[in-house]
């Protein structure tokens, strides 16, 4: 059972402000929860509409029913349980031999997409610029689909991180390097911009090289790929020569 | 101005038995309404804050206030304008040389997001299981960012389209041939499955091979990709021999 007061905390975990003050953000379904387990976050609070299921954690759980689940819940598709975690200080990790850049990327999808990602190629860091989308999102975390718990997320300023970095920079562009000509070396940081906007000028200058991805369609109107999808393609290709 | 009577027909648009009923759907946005100015598709109507952008296209254009605009718009942030449009008959094409075959996808944006990939590659045609997502839905035009008007999206029984298919039908499955070693032939299908549940059985009894994209990361419980990436990096792939 929840009370009004618990409802109406949970409920405003949808943005940073309250997530910040409270210090807390939601995991959503079984699913992901378990991940919690074996990663640096703690869970406070743990409500299922059926505990036994989650009682591996020994975590305490507080059965709810399906319509408390539902206010608690920011999917359209509530799952079975949430968890309340405790949002960790962020560290960066040193001498990460590939890292993505993200300069000031905004929908949580594409951000929980591209930590997902990330995990899949064994990339242990995303770099994101202050203004990208918080990882702690809701949405994001739920697309992220656990992989949060793996992939280190650290905000800073972009054209400090890229400055202080050994390895080189590459951008992704409309006008650059072929990608399927490109040779990647053994250590680099990849750029991905902003959905709209791409990647800001003051961060394309310190770049070393914009690497692009052949379009083969005819039409001349298809501007651009989905962010994700165009990190997809480069991380794909990278890691073909692995 | 809008009447209440139009009001209360566009804010129905978002379901499909809605979209039917009219054989409208609606396409937001003026870099979006352009794209239909050379596909087959045709403006019924044309609600804008700023009719005069839209003048070049000679649709009577009914201006709007910013008010109105949210009303009948899907999306978080309403754009500029909403072009309400006619659904067409869908006709299949035949001989394609490289087909996406999708099986149940259930997610809008990913809907979207491949149409706008195939887009790219100058895939000319996408076939959808009847129990995929209509693309008449909002969110998948909005998605596909008008590529909807230059790729052909074809419903039908999908065991019946891959056996009446000449070319080779591949799945994409965590168990297969590695990605990275595959011979991609001059022409093929390539079928991705539901987000949640991959293939079907009936399905990928069908199928002449399984494409796997081999994981980097360490840890094991990273299931799968997100549907769309798994698609940009696996036609990322095939056309890096193009």
């Amino acid at each position: 059972m929840l009370t009004a007061h618990q409802i109406k905390i949970l409920q405003s975990l949808d943005k940073k402000k309250f997530r910040q003050k409270y210090n807390l953000f939601l995991v959503e379904g079984n699913k992901n929860i378990v991940e919690i387990k074996n990663s640096r976050y703690k869970i406070k609070d743990l409500f299922s509409i059926n505990p036994s299921e989650l009682s591996f954690l020994n975590v305490e759980t507080t059965e709810i029913v399906e319509n408390e689940l539902k206010k608690i819940s920011f999917l359209q598709n509530p799952k079975d349980s949430i968890a309340v975690c405790e949002i960790q200080d962020q560290q960066k990790v040193n001498n990460i031999p590939i890292q993505i850049f993200l300069d000031g990327l905004q929908d949580p999808g594409n951000l929980g997409t591209m930590i997902r990602l990330a995990d899949w190629f064994g990339i242990e860091q995303i770099i994101c610029s202050e203004d990208t989308v918080d990882f702690h999102n809701p949405k994001v975390i739920q697309a992220s689909m656990g992989s949060f718990t793996r992939v280190n997320i650290f905000y800073e300023n972009l054209e400090n991180s890229i400055s202080s970095s050994e390895n080189p920079t590459f951008g992704t562009a409309m006008e650059g390097e072929n990608l399927y000509n490109f040779e990647f070396p053994e250590k680099y940081n990849i750029v991905l911009g902003n959905e709209g906007n791409g990647i800001r000028p003051e961060i394309m200058k310190l770049l070393n090289k914009n690497i692009s991805i052949p379009r083969f369609g005819k039409s001349q109107s298809t501007e651009s790929l989905n962010v994700s999808v165009a990190a997809s393609i480069i991380l794909g290709q990278a890691f073909s020569k692995k």
